[in-house]
């Protein structure tokens, strides 16, 4: 895997960046290892290959470790941590850190749950490149506060910003979803607000991010811009689908669509675009 | 989460009932915890999603255990009980029943296969709110005949008639699920006209109405009325979707999208409810 | 399950037999057992179903045995071999062979991954009716070369010909998927024209097509008849759906909509059938 050094992202151009990373996933076709819940496995793949990268769901001991050396980006997502995958999950996060590969840790609904919570914490220390997750998590994950209701957040993005500030100081980029989407690496504070209601309403809306992640930080030297570039794809390609859709249904299947046909010109043409400060 | 005390099913106006509930709902979006096969897992969260529920497949032992306390309705359904699965459904199935949360029980395929028909008659045990299934899994979980073909009934819902009568004397709540659904809970039995043979062509169709009958059961105190109400729903909804898919892969997109765009005119304005009886 | 004895695979006149196996699936409704990965067990299902079979996820110790004595066919995909499920695996097959039904092996990403490499060599020893991969999982089961990357193939189906005569000498059909599917059974050898790159682009392209060859395999007693048409029916459902729709997630909805629409007419019709050769 060939990272691509990128422009980092500026304030008044994030679109050149998004672009250019979009382009190095068509190009590369990363490798993708995603440990993830066995709700959303189907939908995180097609999101995947949609996109332009190769997902492989090596999710158990042994492979896991194996794959996690080759593998461009790793997503580790707790939605439903069955015991022999929690294993695979250590296995693959060590790995991953050890060869250099970006892995990205997505805490699904940590805090009341005490065994997601625990595995969480101890995934956490094996240095994630990004963690992402929603408001309620990314603060139950950072010790200044308890967990949400299920996947929901009772917490918005702002609120979690000093959360997200002290995760991200042992070296990761941290994102926190919400109506208007907050990306730090504890220095440098993003936000992005394209997307749409519509992804909440489908499972794996974020669950699926953390994958696209995973494959812009395998194409690129610029976490904090490969974070950005995926939550931007995601959420642009999010607008186009809802714009046409006729509900949740269609919504998914719409932004399958939309993620194989976005290019640098409607990245850059996304008004919204503009907001990203 | 606050049961709302609906009018009982009344067979000159079932609509009213299954409005209120619908309502309830997308008011409250009940936490909805599914145990559930790996086959159905993202269908099923997906129409929960689609009808303003909130699922959470938390399905691992310890974990299930909490949750249940704190959801509003628990799925249990059969249809792949991995061992660590297995035992997390027996948890649920007791700190729901201990909790006062309602759940339902899908026993799918039992009669035939040794593991999960173990599993039902040891789940049955531990109170039900609602047990759904086709023919053949209601007559094979009374004891009063053997099972079906894999998923597939060979009985109609009026051969499980005794059957569900049995079952409903422990205090359940029985849906047989078919051309014409028929729900009992001992003492009074309604018919549900509505429906489509595509759902009997996608992989789910039964499956996720269990975990719609949990997000009715969490917001309703008459468990009868919740179960009608959410075999209408969900049939009203496929029917009009059958009216415009173009085969089974575009009827569960629509499905989804019928699902969300329900409302108490589209409910009562649907002739055939009128024969529930 | 009665096994239709159909007319064997003819240069110029593929079409009958493939039209005559599709009726013999609608009329029968074989149950096809799949033991397969996480990832693609919704759409394997609705595949099934959209063809006219009866999908059962039967993928546990004990039920695994039980069930594969009484299934038309069966699917082992190795994507995502947990413990549990590999267990089921090698009873299934052992089963399966006993009893004389028709099972397929699909050694999902072989070669660099021990675990899954490891458990594709024991099980092919026990005889599978069908063996189907990409170029390089073939290459890398018969043993003369390594594997791939991940799930893609880094050989073309020609360059996998030895392999899969090879591997066909133990008595299997062993198809190689690509541009062009190459299907042999040592002694004719047969290449299937028809698809489209789509069917790349979604996540379970491949491994349904496997499920459909148990499907096949379980209506005819000719199993490179089977294995043929199930190809055929595949893929030129494939490329009717890539015509209509706007992407992959489109096309994946389109792709069961046609399978279900597929008819004698349909088949014969298709000019690339003529290329089967």
């Amino acid at each position: 895997m060939t990272r691509t050094s990128v422009t980092p992202v500026h304030p008044t151009d994030p679109g050149t960046a998004t672009a250019a990373i979009l382009e190095a996933v068509r190009t590369q076709a990363p490798l993708v290892q995603c440990l993830t819940n066995s709700v959303v496995t189907g939908f995180t793949a097609n999101v995947l290959l949609a996109l332009g990268a190769s997902p492989a769901m090596v999710d158990i001991p042994v492979e896991a470790d194996a794959f996690a050396r080759i593998a461009g980006g790793v997503l580790i997502n707790l939605g439903t941590p069955h015991a022999e995958q929690a294993q695979a999950m250590r296995e693959a996060a060590r790995a991953a850190t050890t060869a250099g590969t970006p892995w990205v840790l997505d805490p699904v609904a940590i805090g009341a749950l005490p065994v997601r919570t625990a595995l969480a914490h101890e995934l956490r220390s094996l240095r994630p490149a990004i963690i992402r997750g929603n408001a309620s998590e990314i603060i139950a994950l950072s010790g200044l506060g308890a967990g949400g209701r299920g996947t929901d957040s009772t917490a918005s993005p702002e609120d979690a910003l000093p959360a997200a500030t002290l995760l991200a100081s042992a070296g990761a980029v941290v994102a926190v979803s919400g109506p208007v989407d907050l990306i730090t690496d504890g220095h440098r504070t993003v936000r992005v607000h394209s997307g749409d209601p519509l992804l909440t309403r489908i499972t794996g809306g974020g669950c699926a991010l953390g994958a696209v992640m995973a494959a812009c930080a395998a194409v690129s030297t610029d976490t904090l811009a490969a974070t950005v570039a995926a939550t931007s794809l995601y959420t642009i390609a999010a607008e186009r689908a809802a714009a046409t859709c006729s509900g949740p249904g269609s919504f998914a299947v719409a932004l399958l669509d939309e993620l194989a046909a976005l290019d640098a010109d409607r990245i850059t043409a996304h008004e919204r675009l503009g907001e990203v400060r």
